[in-house]
C-alpha cells in the first residue's frame, strides 16, 4: 500500500494537482479483467488524524478531476461548492476527486497502453459503474481513507456516489446524489445508443483502433450535439437562439442546394460544443463511460432499488434540477421513496436544464453546510 | 391544364391510388429553381359540382399520400379519420393527399431524374415549406379546386396546412393544424441538425451522390433513431422497455470488450425503427424534408406570426398531444394566441408522445364533425 498523504496541514500535498496511483488488477463485472489499473486523482486540503474528514467528489460523463481551483490558476467545475471557505471547505475537509475508470484524464482507459505497450482501443473491456467504484475503493485504501465523510456527485458522478453507498455500506457517512435517479431508464439508454452509434459509424473509428491515425472527430462531435441538447432545456435553447441565423449566415439562402445554406445560430452553437469536446476528449473513452452509465442500476442483483439501499448506513442528500429533461426530477423522487426514512429531494431552480447541476450548484451550499458539512 | 377528375360519383377516380401531375417549373424561395415539378397524389371520393367539398390532407416528415385505405388493401395512416362514414367522410368529401416536394414517394425530389436523366442528388435545391405549398396550389388548380373546404395535417403536415392558410388566404376555408406550432424552434432545429449530420457523415453519402452505389443506410438509421426518441414520450419508452435486455441478450455481459455486449430492449426497438425507415425512405429526401421543416416559420417576411395569420380567411382548428415533447402543446397555445378571435386548442390525450397525432387522431373525430366536416 502506498503511503497515505500527510495528515497534517504541514504535510499536505499540493491542492488540485493531478497524481496517479496504481490500484492493481481488476476483475470486471461484465466479464474480462484489466491486469493493472491506475487511477488519476487530485486532492485539496489534508486528511485529519483520524481520517474522518475525507470527501470524494465524482465527476460527470466528460468531466475531470479538477473540481476546484488549486495551486494553479485553472478554475474548477464546482468552485462554487468546493474551496477554502466554501460549503465543502478545503481548510477543514480533505477532498479527493478521481478520474473514472475508462476515462481519458489519467486513469486507465481505452487510450492507455496495455502490458505490451499498445493502446487498448477496441480491446478495452466493458466497465460498469460498479467496476469504477471498486477501483476507487482501492484508491481510498491507499490514501488511508477507511470511510468517507461524504461522497458527492451530479449526473454520472451521482450514480457513482449512490453506487458507493450501496457497494460499501459502511464506508460512506453521507451520499450526496444530484440530478440522477437509481438507474438509467430506457429513455437514457436510447439517447446513449444514438451517441454510441454516432461514434462507431465514423469511418475513422475503425472499430476503436484509430490511435496513430485520424480520430473519429465527426462522430464524437455528433454524439456531443445529441447529448448537449439533452443537457439543456428546450426553453433555454429557444430563448437563447430562437430562429436567428448565425452572424451574417442566412439559413434561408441556399442557391446551390441543400447542405450549403447558412446555419441557424443554434447549429453554430452546437458545432462549437462539439468542437470543444473533440479537442479535449477521447472517443473510445466517451463510449466506455457512456456504456458504464447505461449500466447504472444500483438495484441490479441486489433485490431491487429499495433493498440495495436499505443496507447502506449513509445519510442521503438528494437534489434534482427542476428543468432537467435528461434526469427528470421524478427519478430523484423515486429514488428518495426507495430510501429508508424520509429523505427530501432538494430542488435546484434553473432554467438551463440538466447542466444546472454544474452552473447552479451553489444553491445547495447552505443546505449542504447544515446537513453534511458541519465542521 | 389537365382535366379535372370526375365531378360526379360515376366519374370518380379510383380511391387511394397513386397518380402524378406535372405542375411546371418552380422558382424557389431560397434561390435556384426546379425546371419541371411533378407531384404524386391520391384521391378519395369525388369533387362535387361546385368544387366546394375538396379536402387536402398533408403528410408528416416521412409520411406518404396513403392517408386512407382505398381500392387496394393497404391501410391508411389516418384511417380513423378518413374514409366512408368517417369524420372526413369520403362519400361526401373529395380528399386529396400530395407527396411533398422533395419527397421520395412520387413527387419531384433528390432521387428524381434531372432534365439530363441523372438523379439530382447533391444538386437538388433547398426547398421550403412555402415552395411545397406553391407547388400544391398548382396541383389544386389542375384538379379544378379553387378553394379547399379544409386543409389538414399533423406535425410537418400541420406546418403545410398552416402555410396554406397564410400563403393563400382565400383558398382555405378551414385549416386543421395538429401537433405543431407557428414555426420550428431552436430546439427542433437542433434535433434536426443532428439528424442531418448523421446522414451526411455516413461515408456512403458521398455528398448526396450515392445513387447507383450503396445508400447511407447507417446514417439514415441513426437519424431515425434520434427522431424516433423525440416522437415518443420518455414515459412510453420507460414503461414499454425499462432496462430489460433484448430476448436472450444480456446488456451486462461483454467478456470481449465494449460494443459487443447484449442489447437493451430499447436499443433493439430503435434498431428496428431504423431498419424499417431505411427500407422505405431515401436519405436525400430525408435531408430535403428535414431542412424544409427547419424553415417552417409562417411569420417569416410577413411581419410575424400574428400579422401573417391575420390575413387568412380560414377558420382554424388546432390540436396538440398532451405528452408531446417535440412539438410542445405550449407551441400550439402560442399559435392560438396569434390567431384572430378565440381559437381553442383541442387536446389529444395520449401517453405515447408526438406520435399520438397518428395513433390517437380518432379523438378529434367528433369535434371535427361538429366544427369542420358538417356535411
Amino acid at each position: 500500500m502506498a503511503a497515505a498523504p500527510g495528515r497534517t496541514t504541514a504535510e499536505r500535498a499540493e491542492d488540485g494537482v493531478l497524481r496517479t496511483l496504481a490500484v492493481g488488477a481488476l476483475q470486471l463485472e461484465a466479464g474480462g479483467a484489466l491486469p493493472e489499473v491506475e487511477l488519476a486523482y487530485e486532492t485539496w486540503g489534508a486528511l485529519n488524524a483520524d481520517a474522518s474528514n475525507a470527501v470524494l467528489i465524482q465527476h460527470a460523463l466528460t468531466g475531470d478531476t479538477h473540481v476546484a481551483q488549486g495551486a494553479g490558476d485553472e478554475p474548477g467545475w464546482w468552485d462554487a461548492l468546493v474551496g477554502p471557505g466554501r460549503p465543502v471547505d478545503t481548510e477543514k475537509y480533505f477532498v479527493v476527486a478521481a478520474n473514472m475508470l475508462g476515462g481519458c484524464y489519467g486513469s486507465t482507459g481505452p487510450s492507455s497502453l496495455d502490458p505490451d505497450g499498445t493502446p487498448w482501443g477496441s480491446r478495452f473491456p466493458f466497465v460498469t459503474i460498479r467496476d469504477s467504484v471498486r477501483a476507487e475503493a482501492r484508491l481510498a485504501d491507499r490514501l488511508g481513507i477507511r470511510r468517507w465523510h461524504a461522497v458527492l456527485g451530479g449526473s454520472m458522478g451521482g450514480a457513482r456516489a449512490l453506487e458507493w453507498a450501496a457497494t460499501h455500506p459502511d464506508r460512506v457517512a453521507h451520499a450526496v446524489v444530484v440530478a440522477i435517479g437509481g438507474y438509467s431508464t430506457a429513455e437514457q439508454i436510447a439517447l446513449a445508443q444514438a451517441q454510441l452509434l454516432a461514434i462507431r459509424q465514423d469511418p475513422h473509428f475503425r472499430g476503436g483502433d484509430y490511435y496513430g491515425g485520424p480520430a473519429p472527430e465527426a462522430g464524437l462531435g455528433l454524439a456531443r450535439r445529441i447529448a448537449h441538447i439533452s443537457y439543456r432545456s428546450e426553453a433555454e435553447l429557444n430563448f437563447r437562439f430562437g430562429r436567428r441565423g448565425q452572424g451574417a449566415e442566412n439559413p434561408l439562402e441556399a442557391p446551390h442546394g441543400a447542405g450549403r445554406r447558412g446555419r441557424y445560430q443554434v447549429e453554430s452553437y452546437l458545432d462549437h460544443q462539439a468542437s470543444k469536446l473533440v479537442g479535449r476528449f477521447d472517443a473510445n473513452s466517451y463510449i466506455s463511460l457512456t456504456e458504464a452509465l447505461m449500466s447504472h442500476d444500483v438495484g441490479r442483483g441486489r433485490g431491487g432499488l429499495q433493498s440495495a439501499l436499505a443496507r447502506s448506513r449513509a445519510q442521503f442528500f438528494l437534489a434534482s434540477v427542476n428543468s432537467d429533461r435528461l434526469y427528470f426530477p421524478e427519478q430523484s423522487d423515486e429514488l428518495a421513496r426507495a430510501l429508508p426514512g424520509e429523505v427530501p429531494v432538494h430542488s435546484i431552480d434553473a432554467k438551463i436544464g440538466h447542466d444546472g447541476f454544474l452552473t447552479e450548484i451553489g444553491q445547495l451550499g447552505a443546505e449542504l453546510r447544515r446537513r453534511v458539512f458541519t465542521l
